[in-house]
């Protein structure tokens, strides 16, 4: 719990420019303090600059040797990068994969103008894509003109991640039979690029072909067409070509007005995102107030009635009729 | 979209134990079809006797070849088993594990009175709590005594999803340091047995007393207290034990009245569930049916105001004052 004046003092640090305050808010919305709508209130007319970028894709096909060499690829240009690690996993979090992540934040964390933070899902408040929106956001005020953010691509909260970000980059290997997985679960529609990693191994030429046909497939030709980049990110090998690829894509974006719809759609997503925890709060304390949930947990558990009935009826009981 | 005559012709067929019914309703749940509710509650009143045991634990631990071996066990002895097989690592579905999954649904698949279902957590109404819910109502109705879920234990639903089972199940294996894993993510109090599978493998035993201990540590005389039951999955070893150890805790919940409280909170928190996401559903009606909602967005794109704000003003704009 922190005082006003504490989080009033943080906001003021991270607007000039302080990594250690943007650490220490990240931790107040990790912990979903109390003063974090607050926070939030004051950060967000200084936030809007920053372009986003998703990574998602399978475990093990280097997506965080990736982010970390196109942040290193940015700093040696004299950008700055913020870096939002987003580990559905956890509890369990999949060891093997965490150790690239752990040497990637290593060698990565060390540049200069890199921020790097890793978000668990575990006892998080309101989900984690709505955590991952104002680690953004603070990111975002702390003048990151880019900001990453990883995932595995798992859960439901993580495809609504991606699907809003500026530009979201499918990152797949060859050999896995990933390419498959990922045209049967519909991470097609999801990818504005794709990149094939560790291209230098056996039957990435297939994949590769695989998947540019998938791609072909389903393209109008008035429509952003995704391009497929081989790299082998452990050799640094292809994140330039990477790179210009994300600046092509943002230049449809703006050209075509785009970056203005996919920006409004990420606030009303964010604004629904809080009603919907906000009423969730309120019919809890609603209910834990009244007998009458009570009531119909108590008859549900006797049969009497069934829950679907039971929560219709709790609702009508305050909704007004639409 | 099914016709609500179809819809009860399903229900009654999966009255008479007709597994077919059970498959087209588990499909109906997962794609949210319209007539659901009305399907659950004509279910409902025929739910209630059969005891829920959810196996969970990290990726590669052979969970699926666990809980096939228990179900095939059971069946020897006459009795029938459903399995709700969650996999919310879909749209990309870990591959070499899916392997094993497959491998246990073609073996034990084909006892007979074995009922095995996976539900991928993309694209699901409601989210995977809910739908992993009603497909062990559909299991429930159809008369299996036992249901067991199968999860990696990876996202907060799922971590739902067990706390709320009859008896919940962590499964670990030696040299993988899961169980530091499990230590540190909280899994100790998730788990009313542990199970220490692949337990022929070197260092088998100092994680069995690493377990034990950290189980020791945490306990409280008069509370249940986790046994750590070592399988070979594989070789059917410890399959017997550990169902031994089911029944003693299923013993100790029932003389407890802890049965009942458990599946207290499942109704609890279904009905929360049900009520949130018709919540949601009525705001995304009554904001697209209003300029309200429209305005709120553009202004937070202008900047002038924050998400958190918009949020706030639109509630107020309509719920009655708690």
């Amino acid at each position: 719990m922190t005082s006003e004046r504490e989080a009033g003092q943080l906001v003021r640090e991270l607007l000039q420019g302080s990594a250690k305050a943007a650490a220490r808010l990240i931790t107040l919305v990790e912990e979903g303090d109390p003063e974090c709508q607050n926070l939030m209130r004051e950060i967000y007319p200084h936030t809007g600059s920053a372009y986003v970028v998703g990574f998602t894709g399978p475990p093990g096909v280097g997506k965080s040797t990736l982010v970390g060499k196109v942040a290193k690829f940015l700093v040696r240009q004299g950008m700055e990068v913020g870096i939002v690690a987003v580990d559905p996993s956890s509890p369990f979090s999949g060891g093997a994969f965490l150790g690239d992540r752990i040497r990637m934040t290593e060698e990565v964390g060390r540049e200069e103008g890199v921020f790097i933070r890793s978000l668990g899902s575990r006892g998080k408040m309101g989900g984690l894509s709505r955590a991952t929106f104002e680690v953004v956001r603070i990111l975002d005020a702390l003048k990151k003109p880019f900001i990453f953010i990883e995932t595995v691509g798992a859960g439901q909260d993580e495809v609504e991640i991606i699907k809003l970000v500026d530009t979201s980059i499918v990152v797949l290997s060859p050999g896995s039979g990933d390419e498959i997985q990922a045209l049967k679960a519909g991470m097609m529609e999801i990818g504005d690029l794709f990149v094939l990693n560790k291209s230098d191994r056996e039957g990435a030429e297939r994949v590769a072909l695989t998947l540019e046909a998938a791609l072909e497939w389903g393209g109008q030709p008035d429509k952003w067409k995704p391009s497929v980049i081989k790299t082998i990110a452990i050799q640094e090998k292809g994140i330039d070509d990477l790179w210009e690829e994300v600046g092509v894509h943002r230049r449809y974006l703006t050209s075509q007005g785009l970056l203005e719809t996919r920006r409004k759609q990420r606030i009303q997503t964010e604004i629904l995102r809080i009603i919907e925890e906000e009423l969730g709060r309120y019919l809890r304390n609603s209910f834990n107030s009244k007998a009458g949930f009570e009531k119909e947990v108590e008859k549900a558990m006797q049969g009497k009635k069934d829950p679907y009935t039971c929560a219709r009826d709790l609702l009508s009981s305050f909704l007004p009729p639409l």
